[in-house]
């Protein structure tokens, strides 16, 4: 089983970036714990991140046929990007929306996220256990593909 | 460490209900694979239905000192109760928001909830598995309890 | 062939309340019209009323196998209620939705019913008459069930 | 005892017209229908069809004096017709709306009636037996005429 | 003369419940300081609290005849229940909301009270004095009753 | 100088319409006491009355070359005919809208008059009067006429 | 017989305001074809502009018992002021609003008037026109007082 | 194969309306287009213009059986008639609407099409070539008719 | 310790105005129960009326080191003043806003207070009455001022 | 004559996204039958797709003085790129607007284009035809370009 | 060259009112550093404050003819003030709209102003160095005046 | 001191977009200029355009430790871009919002900056003096940084 893990804009700045809301963890670490995590569960990681929308939709794109599941935190794309959607329905592959902090609690405008409504399922505010309930989340997603 | 999962409105039909959106699993099968995985974890488990609003909003208030963490799928009250909502923030017991359907993907007026911004994450989209999540995400909640 | 009317909240004070909108006509007296009409069509009749929403939810549920038809005047939960939406959506018996007033000459939050796309049909503003005639299109909903 | 039956736009294509949601009856078989039981009740009927909102104006217009009742299937003239309100209002006939089908379980826009609130009461979503409906009620309503 | 205080939900958390906002007055500390004032001036107090809408529904349908003047601090109900509206409409009797905080100063779903429109004044933002304040206005609303 | 007055839907009924809104007169009274100020000013008149929006609009279009000025009470169809504004628009005659009873006083849906901004003014409120007003008016749109 | 002309802000500037919206024209020339008009008519006519919305609303309080009718060019505060809707429904003096432009012809906030649901109607789009216009509906208005 | 143009109001004006809109071009101008491309491809035509909006939904209604495809410039009523969706909707006959102007350039209310979802595709924006290219679409969509 | 009392736009008409809202008394006469209770209370009353805007704005300025709190009945300004919100705001002396007539009833746009935000509460619907809890608000509020 | 075919996100997919939606016909398939097409009218083309908004927006720049016609199927950025509308504005090539799909068919927020206020026309809904559709409207519209 | 600096209400308090968000500098303060610095400009300078809407409307229609540059800071008027839009759009002085705190950084209702679509520009957020920017802006403003 | 100036999609073309709105002025004039005064206030300048969101979005990042303040002219993103937002957001270098245009008096989807609510200040309106103004308004926030 292959899990593809995308990170949007300017979380390449994890740790950096108001740490009162995300903590002071860094992407990297996030990463290792993902893979630490994936190894025990026999499961195979991409890791990416992008702060070019374009990209983030050919990573999507380019995931047919070489990953089970994406796991996606599209961070402010979340709330603009039909793009994103639309990619993430014509590829097909089950994908888990994902997000470090509880976006229901913070600005209005994030409240909304255009690409819920074509993935399987969301999970937010557990800051990089998101990461790890997102994996496991996949897991069970995979196993139960229409 | 104690954690209360309280189930809103209807689930008590859980198995019957729109089968092909929420599946034949009973609200009874998802209570045993909860404290399956709980024992494993060494937590101790509480499991609750009620139809009643104000039965919820009293659950909540007496869980105080009784439990570390509640999960809760509201259900129905979810998107109309803000008496949940206040007995959530009154009581101060962090607590997470679960759903068994990824509630961003049906109606519109399902996809705002206002229990969301006093919890402290939502989970939603994975059938039981949001149950598993939920109990693993709680262990999360409680070390970082702040 | 039987059917259970459900009352919703402060239809107990019927009678005493806004004579000038709903008449002098009680709870008792409708109900021994529709028994009346109900005895001459060969109908079992169920009829309760209950000011608590979780307690009109639970009588959904229950109805399941004992009636064939739900005839319900939800009174004020009818603009405020999605558990009794859910109720009727997950028990699948079918349901048709009766008000004493015309809502949709009332009030503007009066003019939207929540429960009334999961119901069959809706009939209004016929006072107590518009029991019977929920007897009346509960025979024509029975007959054509699909 | 006179009756009048006001069909507006489309309904002479009935039974051809999306069939899962009208069925197969076409108007003269809603006509005759009507005419039975309107016998047996010793109720005089009028039944006319129009695609014009105009005519259909001017038909309540001229029922004044000739009819007790009306009973009114606007279909779509229902949800942008003012000119149907005010001549409703203007004859002071009382006025009973019928539907076919529910129409809050369908689009959004069909859910809001222009000319629910000068109307009696409304019957909606019992297919041809709204008809049979709106003649009782239409006794109903005469009896308690103000 | 007698007068009812009714008690919305979680107002019995009074006193643990963000005390920043409320105080660390419990709920029967503000019953023993109205009670104290309402034998000043010769008054009879009932004091109920309820999590269960229905059942505040009850008492006020219970109140008629029994008393003269309800308060009531709705707490969350306030914004959501139209039940309640509707039974403060049904029994007649005058009717004060009050609030311990200023409602329009906090979250924009605490401004719109739907019950306001039936009631005779609005009292907020005084902590426990709201009571004592609400008690002296019904005083006032009990001479002038229409 | 030739002034068209156009009367839209439901006009012909008055003097028996909700008289406590638009009195007793009825619109052939109008006529007469339009065409008696007409002829003091020196002015040709055209009167004409129609419950059908497309009728309407044909009067609009074949007034181009013989009326100078058009004076139009559309009624209901104010609200409703973007039709009527597209003919007003086109034929390029000075308009003025008229109406009996003062619209910004009445239901929100009356207060907004899609023909408007295609007029060159409006004049409402003054009963039978409006119609006077319109007359002068016209001779005054006729005079600045660009 | 007495009429109130009364002038809101920049209404002074006229002339030199956006000519070709209002023309050149000044309020002194208005004035004078009022006086002109009215003295034809025997009416004695008060004419006042103010910059100051509390100083309209005060001379509106005075022309209690001084004056028959009022005719108010509102300007801006047309749009803007509840004291002045409150200062006319006070007085109970009948109340005629008039504008040089058609106001639902220009911006979107220029279509709603907070006055008009408190006159008795309105007057726009004849430039010093709507002066006279406006002079000769108070005599309506005057004889037909309620 | 035969196609049948249906135009709505006011375009029997064209050539005079608004020119620098629409162009000087007449309605009969472009049927003789429609008439001699039609000819090279071999297929029959209808054409035909009414103000009045039942007059359009009885043609409709009256194509079935007689027509393939139905190409509609409705006008006005593309952004009023719902009785022209329904109509469009209930013969099922494959139905491309257009436009001489790009309706989505022009005011708020032309933006927004009732008959949109019910037709095949919408062209707009290139005046009269419009007519042709919804010729050729014709020719399309009768291919792949479902 | 001294209160000041501060009334807006129109309230200097009190007992005139729509006197089945307000009632007969005069603002002469609530002053003075005012001023009564006040000596009862030994509190030092300051009691002054504008209908302009701004001149409420400056007297709230110079009440800073002159007032302990202010009790303002800003009433048309209450819904359209952010100039006297800012004021209050501004000189941080504690702040109570009532109204005569229960706000909350009346049309829509008197829903919403401008100012409530950053008063300490709102009184509103005891008529006079309302005055003399504002100022035993004002007690209480001084005592716990922060 | 020039005309430069631009495609927006995910249409690279064509053939496996949404078969239902959009056919099985690829990019390629559609560029070849563009290309045959072009051949015939002696029109050069070119033709370009990307996922990403700003390579979109650096292309329409460059096309200035390259192109005579620009004709954009900008799928998801259609609904969320002010920088494509700024950029058509900007350079003033006339440009026609295409989508396989009728956009005003889906979802609510496919139904508002951002680039079609500066854009010549708009034809949708008839999937590769679309294209040709839009080559031969390139002619037309550089025909009469202004 | 000479500019009229205009402050609206409660900036007269200045240095005392919420010192966190404006500073503790007086408008004294402000006028002499701008007095300062036109000084060096060799520009002449007018600085005038009111708490009274229409006086500012009166100041911004007497400087017609007396400066070339008018630089407003109209406080909370900005947002609620149509007359001083009108002002400034009738006594044609380029004006220039300054805040001293970024406006649209707090509370929604500050984000729109009415007066910026007749202004030149806008400059919010740099405390009193605003006055600076917008003495600068003016020079500029004042040279490529149309 | 370091400024770096960013400017968003199309910026690239200035001298050739709509010169009615910005000018015939291009981006290296502007640039030359802002170097020019920044020589002389001893400032060292970045000056960078991009057409990518997601460029830009990493120029934002970069700065951090590289610039003191940031002047960005996000043209289309301004409105669009959470992506931006969170960048400047996230990095914690002061920046200041510029345009060339009046964003407040154009069309109604430029009136709201998404990126406002987190710079320190906003100057439009200027032409290419808002760069001057924003170098400026950056000298005085560098002073003021928190």
């Amino acid at each position: 089983m292959k899990v593809l893990f995308l990170n949007g804009p300017n979380l390449n700045l994890l740790g950096t970036r108001e740490p009162e809301v995300y903590g002071r963890t860094t992407l990297a670490d996030i990463e290792a714990s993902v893979r630490a995590r994936a190894t025990e569960l026999n499961i195979e990681i991409g890791f990416r991140q992008s702060n070019v929308e374009g990209e983030l939709v050919s990573w999507i794109q380019e995931a047919k046929g070489q990953f089970d599941v994406i796991v996606i935190n599209a961070a402010a794309y979340t709330h603009t990007s039909i793009a994103l959607r639309d990619a993430i329905s014509a590829v097909g592959i089950p994908t888990i929306e994902i997000h470090l902090s509880n976006i229901h609690a913070r600005e209005e405008f994030r409240h909304k996220s255009l690409i819920a409504p074509v993935c399987r399922g969301q999970i937010c505010g557990f800051g990089q256990k998101s990461y790890i309930l997102g994996l496991e989340s996949a897991v069970y997603v995979n196993e139960t593909k229409k």
